[in-house]
């Protein structure tokens, strides 16, 4: 695997390149970031793994702060998940001074009207490496399902030529749905955290019995005070999700109440 | 010339072409235009030219119901002028229902802040047509120059695989720059116009001699109110820039103080 650091060296690279695969990441890789890997790895002919801390899509700058960082680790894991090239720019690769063009994807849900301005950084990165590699398909986890719709909504508006593909959340034995975040519990915030995933599983059982997911995932949240709990329509799927925050750590996670995303 | 109506069977068309020209029009085609297209028939394998008034680009309604509209006679022109392939969609062809996905560029300069959401609707169809055409070169004329910033920066900040080619203003013997508006002026509308070419070449004249552009400019109108005169940096090009209105026609035009554009 090689390790790539600027747009110019990315592009030589992948010239005359038919089939790439992107998989668009943060870092701090886990069991859910391989699963992406894998696919992509099956799907094309060359995988192209980013790995960029996103400045633009972070609302809070403690939660930017606070992200956890470890190159050498991540491009062990991508290395051994068949990824071919790893793009881990600097921030000014990618946002250089006087940039200035926003990609703005109306009505982006309750994650977007909790998180200000996170799906125009999120809209705006992935319209970038779109642009950079010009992937045949795009890799996302259904964990992160709005900014799965999101990705979907502007590469269907603004006409791109990629297929996203949205690949199952991957959880811990315990339930908890793997996140880069998840570090950060100690283990009675952990234990606490075990209630979201419950809580949507409590959805999901009423929503297959007729009755009201959102209410029923709510009144199990065992204390938890969610900043949202919503139905999310994903194309034929629809989504239950909610945000729940411990201390300062903000968790995310999703069911699936009708359809499938393969 | 092949005229076609919808994106699916234009993608069909350009699958394997490598080297494809994009002129973006919204009809109404002059000789500035015609410079266009043969810039791109030179330059390109193959020459796509877009004809599409786009409802998302216009401030004012009534502008966007008398802007001109003759299909049978553009198609003539640009079939005159090598072009190979006239991509003329409907409105909702580019915009259909759910549409809600937007460009926005930051500090668009007099142009932008003179017409609210104009250089957002801009940004929007040029993004979706590179994404439709992926072309190699796009190119636009010297007259919208603020167009012209505007595009570069989206191409630039979201990293898209185009060069952006300028080329100078087409002007009639009388000196008023070529517009598919000027058809809508009457003879002493026209005379009155004349003031707005004039009064920049005093601009330029005063910048030459080390004097103050705009303010030469200013004076030099004829009792015609401005929107702005203003000066835009082009890449390394600069330019005196303004607006004005006669009647319910709104003209711009520019004249280069420094630099090269070709």
């Amino acid at each position: 695997m090689k390790t790539i650091r600027t747009i110019a060296e990315l592009r030589r690279e992948l010239e005359g390149e038919v089939e790439v695969g992107l998989v668009p990441t943060m870092g701090a890789l886990h069991d859910g970031h391989r699963s992406l890997f894998r696919a992509a790895r099956e799907e094309n002919n060359l995988v192209v793994a980013s790995l960029f801390v996103n400045p633009a899509q972070f609302d809070q700058a403690a939660d930017l702060a606070a992200y956890p960082r470890d190159e050498d680790a991540d491009a062990r894991v991508a290395g051994e998940c068949g990824v071919d090239i790893l793009f881990a720019p600097a921030g000014d690769e990618l946002y250089p001074p006087g940039f200035g063009t926003w990609v703005d994807v109306e009505d982006a849900g309750a994650e977007g009207a909790s998180r200000p301005g996170h799906f125009r950084g999120v809209a705006t990165v992935c319209v970038k490496l779109f642009g950079i590699v010009r992937p045949v398909r795009a890799y996302f986890g259904q964990k992160d399902a709005q900014q799965a719709v999101v990705v979907r909504k502007l590469v269907r508006d603004l006409n791109l030529d990629v297929h996203v593909r949205v690949l199952p959340t991957v959880r811990d034995a315990d339930g908890l749905a793997l996140s880069s975040r998840n570090v950060r519990l100690d283990a009675a915030e952990r234990a606490t955290a075990l209630a979201l995933p419950r809580a949507l599983a409590r959805g999901r059982e009423a929503y297959a019995g007729g009755g009201d997911a959102v209410a029923a995932a709510r009144s199990s949240l065992n204390g938890l005070t969610p900043d949202y709990v919503e139905i999310v329509e994903l194309d034929d799927v629809t989504i239950l999700a909610s945000a729940v925050r411990i201390g300062d750590i903000r968790l995310i996670d999703n069911v699936i109440l009708k359809g499938d995303l393969s």
